[in-house]
């Protein structure tokens, strides 16, 4: 069987969980990690080492090798970037999670992909992409109701960085948690108004730097406007063994819930989770699963960006279309 | 704006709740009820009357009035010979579910749907519907890892009327429900072998006829084979007024788990529960929001029968594709 073959732009956390991924998977395979820096520079975590660096640059010589393109940047100024231009090259999945900007990022990649002839998935992942799959079917199932997102228990990139940017602090980890409360109050299903403050809270590991006001930080924590001024926040102050030993993994997950009725009385809830030990392995095992979908839909000739709103289940399992429907339907 | 214009054949508990649904929904209309009965003497609900009844041997008479027709019989005789007969007349969606017969019953009416140039969507609803899309979609997104769907707590039909079929029984409920426990061991993330006993027991309530043998029941029940003999079952006898009072809704719901790895050692865990006050109102919600899709599919030149699998989730909701991504992407 031919293979898919994948390539990767980006080598962060997402990057090294889609060459994971690409190792769960029978049907693909890893072309070559692409990357701004010298090649040379790359230091490949050691289950990654022989596949192949190459300068981003030089990715237009890979089109005739490279199926689909996962495009692993940060959604604030690489993928802005980089969808469009990607798009031009390659069929491409990317995980542009600034969801407030999709409805503008969405036609620069359809216009770029259209134009050349290619397929892009935007903003998969989990929230955007599993989240939003599960928001648009639970509200479509359940039209007069409710829908609630909760985030955690997980770690905050975000916010941790924010921490780190205050005076006197040396590196901190915060993790954003759904109150157990909260989750159960929606599963009543009457449909409680819940302020932010009531539906998580923050707790946060701080390692001060020597000497600095541990008050004073806590203080310009907590009081942080956007990011921690509108939750309950926890700080924790710890030395930085501490926090290497205990926080030096990216745990999260999450919640939606559709809460409504079927008639006057009667209720229905659909609850889904996720709870997962590493964010960015479960997010590149979600885009390479589409990557495949993408694939098998460009074959077929569609092009243009799509999002998960627009991909038929079938085409992400290896099973032929008549197994699926004998086992899993 | 046109509505979707919908009909209804059978008028059974999927059938009300079908109608019920139609409510719920802004853009569809219910156009009428199909009976294999005389019309005259099926008894509308409340909320129903003034809904057209009609002979269901007329139906191909309406063939330029309803855009979507839903088929709300039994799978054991009614779909295997309605499926492909409707399919030539109408788009459909129907609910069969008996999983075993779906690789016999998709090809019949994918022949009569093709022929005839309509769109049916078999085997919708929860299981099969929404749990088979849970199972393809956490499947493919965590290939290694085991899948696990638990039923529950609600009323099993079938199992009911298995009872009701003992001698010396006036009546009975029948209640599936899931171990909480084994649940929790699913959770857990470390993919338990369950046997059928461990995952699910029953809770009979049984009206037992003036002087009938109690214990003879019970024991009829408890080892009656396929239905009772691999669980634990629990049997109370009660008064029919107890059981009338009681025991007279249709609740149901359920659990969808994929619990996977990321790595040799990162766990992740899919979960999805629906929990029903009325399970054929629910079934009938999700049948309704599916036959919008249809409709759709149908009015872009698709044709044959289709699964679950086959729906991009965009074409179930009402807001335009570029709102979807707006707000729910």
């Amino acid at each position: 069987m031919q293979k898919i073959r994948l390539g990767i732009v980006g080598y962060g956390n997402i990057g090294r969980g889609v060459a994971q991924a690409v190792r769960m998977n029978d049907d693909m395979e890893l072309v070559g990690i692409f990357s701004r820096r010298d090649p040379a520079s790359v230091k490949l975590d050691a289950a990654d080492v022989g596949t192949p660096v190459y300068a981003a640059a030089d990715a237009e010589k890979f089109q005739d090798d490279i199926d689909v393109m996962i495009l692993c940047g940060g959604s604030a100024t690489d993928l802005p970037e980089q969808g469009p231009a990607y798009a031009k090259l390659f069929n491409t999945v990317d995980s542009f999670d600034t969801h407030a900007k999709i409805p503008e990022y969405f036609p620069k990649v359809d216009a770029a992909a259209k134009e050349a002839g290619h397929l892009s998935l935007i903003s998969c992942g989990w929230d955007p992409g599993l989240f939003s799959m599960m928001r648009i079917l639970s509200g479509a199932c359940l039209p007069q109701g409710e829908v609630y997102t909760f985030w955690g228990d997980g770690v905050s990139q975000g916010h941790s960085d924010a921490i780190r940017r205050v005076p006197g602090v040396r590196h901190a980890v915060q993790y954003t948690r759904p109150y157990p409360e909260a989750l159960d109050a929606v599963r009543t299903g009457d449909c409680p108004n819940l302020t932010t403050r009531q539906k998580h809270y923050r707790e946060c590991f701080v390692v001060a730097e020597d000497g600095a006001d541990t008050d004073a930080i806590e203080q310009a924590i907590v009081t942080m406007p956007n990011y921690f001024d509108e939750y309950n926040t926890i700080v924790h102050f710890i030395t930085m063994e501490e926090l290497l030993r205990d926080h030096g993994t990216m745990p999260h997950g999450g919640f939606v819930f559709r809460s409504g009725k079927t008639d006057e009385n009667n209720k229905a809830i659909v609850e889904f989770s996720l709870k997962l030990d590493s964010n960015p392995q479960f997010t590149a095992s979600v885009l390479v699963t589409f990557a495949r979908a993408v694939y098998r839909m460009a074959k077929e000739g569609n092009t243009g960006a799509v999002s998960v709103f627009d991909i038929p289940l079938r085409y992400l399992c290896t099973l032929s279309y008549e197994e699926q429907r004998a086992k899993l339907l």
